[in-house]
């Protein structure tokens, strides 16, 4: 047996360089004559693991001073309930943009909470492009506006920030952060779940602008509220280690391959070559996304029918190229390359593709 | 190097047999040529390993089918939060019983969503006992009452399950979960983190009488509606996949072992000895908890002096027993011996304390 090219959307695929560190250290973490999962949080040893992971994060990002760095229990979903419960009161208005599925599941937890309005939405077209900034129908004075950079299942990613002037822009980078470099100071808040680009489940990373806390007025359970979070390290209550461990060996492995910079270059051909492929397929494969959204990180694609898309399937498993089934929302394929994908693992793809395009053409 | 015996609190101490299976899978799981922390929580490996886990819990615990099983993301702290959203109105009063810091933090986050009353407390007596549950003063029609079974720091545990008549009882079982029998059938949910007895940090439980959900009649955001995750399997979002198989797998151990009765008669002999070598010291170690109320999984306890404490947790630690210094909130010394820690462990630390009173004494 030997390890598969893993296209899965997420939970997904990490540097096999860090999962051969995770297992040679899983019974005895640094000295610790224990397990990583076995100390504690407020110990030396992992005090030191976990303020590493934070300085090492500040430091692909450039994140500016004036910024907090969390690291939090849950997923995406779950912190944009926070956020809107932490950012606006009751009352205040909160604008989404909708270019995918994503986003309209943060707008289900964020309308709970304040009042939600749709700026401007995607999903008459289907998801498959980017609605004109120009038409956006902002409220002056909202909260914040949110968006999702890259959306998981339709494949539409925003390839610049949109500027939304003085209103707090919030953004889910759950499948994008750390694929190119992005410029944090134009946002608000920047937050995700870390099992697309970064780690394992179960944890979630939160940027936050610092003058943007405690201002709700709200009366939060004390674990709600991001402000006790922000004081304590991210220690307020005990967090997800061994995640915050793995996501700290995977920023280590991301600088010693150039940082954000450099991802950045390696993602762009990892898509141009998929894409290509697809284009070039004679329309066997079809990607729906208009080109300027298409996502450097999530590729959906199509087969002509159903027969071949479980031919496609089983024939890429037995090909050693898994986790390429589309999400249930959209169906047909979809392979996501995040950065823990080598180019290697593409040009395998694209070869595959190849082939079973000629053998069912 | 070798492991120590590590007494830490939580995160704390896992079975050798399950972190030796971790490292073993880490790079391929199952067949999946894929970690488990790589693999879509859809896919079938891992929804097979999930309901397998459940399953198991169900087995040990001896839960009824009119319970929900959720594994959900973050911790205890978290669940009491949303279990005061999920199981009352604003107006509903919810009743705690306070027997150290643990059922304080809960009330803290139970407060801001119901009208919390503090029904008895021990903290006048510094949380070294029961308060007599003669004196409660319960309300009369709470939505329920929230009682912590096993205070970890103060090393406080009720031997019984309280009687509060018809009012749903809500337990904080992190600590003592599966330590020994426990009648499901007499509460209204039991909910933990996992990193005490039953895995690693950011994955917590609750089992939950079915008919208690979907009464509060609030609007929640819907990752915040725990009927959410009950419909869903636990996987209305994404879970946190490792933590849930590395419980899975503490289950199977638990199982060899003989399950919660073995662990209970295990548990009680190792309390007794340590408690027996606390109080045969002439007064060198001193545990102030009154005797019925004495945790089996947490013994705190004090030296003559801050020079001596120290002192221990050197030797100690040289001696391959680590995780002994108590909480910042109590000080003194702290020996955490759950499940995972063996017989041999808690001889080996009462032998070291035996010997370290004849050298410093």
């Amino acid at each position: 047996m030997t390890r598969a090219y893993n296209f899965s959307a997420g939970p997904a695929a990490l540097p096999e360089p860090v999962l051969r560190q995770v297992r040679d250290e899983m019974l005895e973490w640094q000295g610790e004559r224990a397990s990583v999962m076995e100390v504690s949080h407020r110990g030396k040893a992992f005090v030191e693991c976990a303020a590493r992971a934070e300085s090492d994060l500040r430091e692909l990002m450039a994140i500016p001073d004036d910024y907090h760095v969390l690291f939090l229990q849950g997923g995406a979903t779950t912190l944009s309930a926070l956020l809107a419960l932490n950012l606006a009161g009751p009352d205040q208005a909160v604008d989404v943009v909708l270019t995918g599925h994503w986003g309209e599941k943060a707008l289900d937890n964020i309308a709970a909470s304040v009042k939600a309005n749709v700026a401007a939405s995607g999903k008459g077209d289907g998801y498959t492009g980017i609605p004109d900034p120009s038409g956006w129908q902002l409220t002056p004075g909202a909260a914040f506006v949110h968006y999702t950079p890259n959306e998981t299942i339709h494949g539409v990613e925003f390839h610049d920030i949109p500027d939304v002037g003085d209103v707090p822009l919030v953004a889910d980078i759950s499948s994008n952060v750390l694929s190119r470099p992005m410029d944090v100071s134009r946002f608000g808040v920047l937050y995700g779940g870390a099992q697309k680009n970064l780690g394992p489940s179960g944890l979630a990373i939160a940027i936050i602008r610092k003058d943007l806390l405690g201002r709700h007025g709200r009366a939060l359970p004390p674990i709600f509220e991001l402000q006790n979070q922000a004081r304590n390290d991210s220690m307020f209550n005990t967090p997800p280690t061994f995640g915050w461990y793995v996501l700290g060996l995977v920023l280590q492995w991301l600088k010693a391959q150039g940082g954000a910079a450099a991802m950045g270059e390696v993602n762009r051909r990892k898509a141009e070559n998929l894409y290509a492929a697809i284009d070039g397929s004679g329309g066997f494969y079809r990607n729906n996304v208009q080109a300027p959204a298409r996502s450097w990180m999530n590729v959906p694609f199509f087969l002509p029918d159903e027969t071949r898309e479980q031919a496609f399937l089983a024939e890429a498993k037995a090909a050693g190229l898994v986790g390429l089934k589309g999400h249930r929302a959209l169906g047909g394929m979809r392979a996501s390359i995040y950065n823990a994908m080598p180019e290697a693992g593409v040009q395998a793809l694209v070869d595959f593709m190849g082939d079973f395009a000629r053998r069912h053409g």
